[in-house]
C-alpha cells in the first residue's frame, strides 16, 4: 500500500506525555498532519512486562494504519524500548521511536564517553538505549537510573518545585559520581522538567532530549521516500482511550500549545 | 448457584497493592481459601474514568465467579469508588469494596466531625467516601485531597524517608488547617505508610485503614450467610495479568508475608 504525502503522520503513547514529541513534530514538520492516540485506559506502560507492552503496541499501530498514517512516531520510551523491532518487522512505512534518535543524539554529544539514561523501570531494565549507544559507540559507557517518582510530579504541575528538585538530587546522584558528561531524557515526561534536571545535572552535563532528534530523523525519512507533505499549514489531532484529561492543562501550559477537545475511541 | 463454605474469596486490585487487604483477610479470616487477582497489566485504575474502571472490574469479577468464588472483595479503592454498585447490581453474592468499611470506621471514630480522605485522583474525584460518610452522619464534614506521587514513592520503598515526609506533610497540610481528628487512608498502598501518615498527622488525628474494617464486616457477612469457612488453615493464591513483579519485594519486607510465585492470567 503507498501512501500520499498528504497522509496523516500517526504518533502514540501509554498516555499524553507524548504530546512533548509531537511539540517537536510540529516545529520540525509543521506542514505535516499529526493523528495522536494516547491509551490513557491502559496508562502508564513503565511498569509492565515486554509481552504486555507489544501487544498493546501492535494493536495501537493496526489502528493508526487503519487510520491511512503513512509513518508512525513511538512517542513512548517503553514502546519503544520494548516493541518497535515488532513494529518494524510487520510493516514496511516507517516506524521511529525513541531509543535510536536519543542514542544517536547522545553519542554525537559526548566528550568523555559517559552517558547517563533516565527514564521508567521499564525502559532502564530494557536496556535498550545501552545497546543502541553501544552499536554506534562500542567503548561508550552507560549509566541508567529508572525515575518512577518523576512522572506523577510532572502530572501534578510541581515543575520549579524543591521536592522534585530533591527528588531529580537523589536520582542523578550514581550518575553525576559517575561523572557523566551527557544525559538522555529517556522518557516523553521529562522535557517538561528539562531546565531543573539541567540545573542540577550542572554545566559540565549535556542534555539530549530525543524526541528533537526523532523529529529531525522522521523529516530525512519522508523527504528520501517522497512523502513529506510539502504544504498547507498542517494539523493535529489527539485522541484517547480513556476520557480523563490527566495533566494535559499542564503541558498546555508548559509547551504554550492547545491541544483541543481529545475524541475517544476504545481499544482491545 | 449456591456455594460450599469451603469456596475461595475473590480480591481484586489494579495491582498489588490490594495484598494490604489480604494481609487484614489473612488476620481475621485465617480459616479461607483466597484468589487474589491483581491486574497489572492495566495498573494503575486511579486516573481513569468510570466507564473503563467499570469494564475491566466487571471483566474481572466474571473471572473470579468462574473460578467458584463464594464472596468478593474489591482491594482497591478506586474500582470500589467507581465500580461496586455496578458489581453489587448484577451478582447477588457478598460483594464488599472499600468505601463502606472505611466510612463506617470513620464516623465511628471522629468526635468533632472533620474527617479527611486521602486517595487517588479517581477516589477523590467520586466523592464516594463523602457520599457514604454524609449518608451514615449527615453533618459530618468531609476534606479530600488526592495525593497521587505517594503510591510511587512507596513502590520506590522509600517507606521511611524525609523526601516521602515532605510530600505527606505538603498533601496533609489543607486537610490539618481544616481541624480534622479522623483520617481516612483512602488507597491500599497507604498503609504501608501508616507510620509516617500518623507521626505527621499528630496524636490529634485517628487513622482509618479501610482494610481491617473490610475484614470484620466480610466475616460477619459470612457467618451470618453460613459461608464461613470452619477449619483448616485457609491458603492464598495470587494471580496477575502480566509478570512484572513491581513492588512485591517491598511489600513482602513491610507486611511479613510471603506471597509465593504469582500465576499470570489474561484478560481482555
Amino acid at each position: 500500500m503507498s501512501h500520499p504525502a498528504s497522509a496523516p503522520i500517526g504518533v502514540f503513547d501509554s498516555g499524553i506525555g507524548g504530546l512533548t514529541v509531537v511539540a517537536a513534530l510540529r516545529t520540525i514538520l509543521p506542514a505535516e498532519k499529526i493523528f495522536y492516540l494516547g491509551d490513557t485506559a491502559r496508562v502508564p506502560y513503565g511498569g509492565k512486562t515486554r509481552e504486555t507492552v507489544t501487544r498493546y503496541s501492535v494493536e495501537i499501530s493496526e489502528y493508526l494504519l487503519q487510520k491511512g498514517c503513512k509513518a508512525i512516531v513511538v512517542a513512548c520510551n517503553t514502546a519503544s524500548a520494548l516493541a518497535v523491532p515488532t513494529l518494524q518487522g510487520k510493516w514496511t512505512i516507517p516506524i521511529l521511536g525513541m531509543i535510536q534518535p536519543g542514542a544517536e543524539a547522545a553519542v554525537a554529544a559526548t566528550q568523555n564517553g559517559r552517558i547517563g539514561i533516565i527514564g521508567t523501570r521499564a525502559t532502564v531494565l530494557s536496556r535498550a538505549y545501552d545497546e543502541a549507544i553501544r552499536s554506534l559507540s562500542p567503548t561508550a559507557r552507560v549509566i541508567s537510573h529508572a525515575c518512577p517518582v518523576l512522572v506523577p510530579m510532572i502530572e501534578e504541575g510541581w515543575l520549579d518545585d524543591a521536592l522534585t528538585d530533591a527528588a531529580i538530587e537523589r536520582y542523578l546522584r550514581p550518575l553525576l559520581e559517575a561523572k557523566i558528561d551527557t544525559l538522555v531524557l529517556g522518557c516523553t515526561h521529562y522535557p517538561l522538567l528539562k531546565s531543573a534536571i539541567a540545573r542540577i545535572a550542572g554545566s559540565f552535563v549535556q542534555i539530549v532530549d530525543s524526541a528533537q532528534n526523532c523529529a529531525v530523523l522522521l523529516r530525512a525519512r519522508l523527504v528520501a521516500q517522497g512523502l513529506a507533505a510539502s504544504e498547507g499549514e498542517g494539523a493535529l489531532q489527539v485522541s484517547l482511550t480513556d476520557n480523563s484529561i490527566g495533566f494535559l492543562p499542564v503541558l498546555e501550559r508548559s509547551l504554550q500549545i492547545q491541544f483541543g477537545e481529545p475524541a475517544i475511541v476504545q481499544l482491545g
